[in-house]
């Protein structure tokens, strides 16, 4: 017997971070919530994180996913945006690890793979296979589509390591 | 009239995060106590970060800390040490914030100034001139000691503010 599992996915950022949530049964998928959570660019840096905090704390209560998955932050050249982007994972990664969520992380290129076939693509075409594989799929700006796609990508993940398991398993009783 | 203050120093990191903690009444320091968090490194990220989360609200929370200290991360040029970094200074910062402690940033130059005079020196040089400004001082290992530095570099700031409002008040009055 299969449970639903609902997931939420994380787009983690120091102004904006999005999130996804969606339940998957097997191989089906159900948008259920997406939105975005900001922190005040005027405020301090200890604020802001207490912003990102409180409002990824009270999604997570609302919603009670099972499973959250969080994009790897890419790391780029930019050492100070490196920093800022850090410390909002940080936080970002705390919360759902603190509600007591297993927490798995995406590289990019995953995460685009896992939605539209490839390792690259235009923010458009995820877009548009969010709303092929869950046709009442809401979302405002990139941040909360993103966030989609990462939760996408896990529950396409956790089947298909659920799958190896349970060959390995068939293949170990076989011989 | 003057009250005491106590304030929380913290020096972050994923593996070791040092914590100190001092009574500033006027001029005078008292040393109140030091630590070390540890996460381990077998974990995955996000329960690290939990771990970093739970010993540093222990002792928030045990200490009753009025204000908190950290230090402004060095973004040297490794972009994975730096994210690592990041990610746990932004759940170290959280941690106070959420208390509801103003937390205040220092660069680590601006550090050794406040403790040995100089913004460049070594760490016996520190440790020797905590031991001068606080005789009682006790601490394990450098992490605790750049902390309590970090809390004294605050404790002489705070003042120094708090003098600079105070003749500015004084020249307006006289004004």
């Amino acid at each position: 017997m299969q449970n639903t599992i609902r997931i939420i996915g994380i787009d983690p950022g120091l102004r904006r971070t999005g999130w996804g949530i969606i339940d998957t049964l097997g191989n089906s998928l159900r948008f259920v919530a997406s939105g975005t959570v900001t922190s005040d660019g005027d405020m301090d840096l200890a604020s802001r994180l207490c912003q990102l905090h409180d409002g990824l704390a009270e999604v997570v209560h609302s919603y009670q996913p099972d499973e959250a998955a969080v994009e790897q932050t890419f790391v780029n050249k930019d050492a100070v945006a490196t920093l800022k982007l850090g410390q909002a994972r940080g936080v970002v990664m705390l919360v759902p690890a603190r509600a007591g969520l297993p927490v798995s992380e995406y590289a990019p290129n995953a995460v685009k793979k896992a939605v539209i076939g490839v390792g690259h693509g235009e923010k458009q075409q995820i877009h548009m296979m969010l709303k092929i594989l869950m046709p009442k799929v809401e979302f405002k700006g990139n941040d909360a589509a993103d966030a989609l796609a990462i939760a996408v990508c896990h529950a396409h993940n956790r089947g298909a390591s659920r799958l190896r398991q349970a060959s390995l398993l068939a293949a170990a009783k076989a011989s």
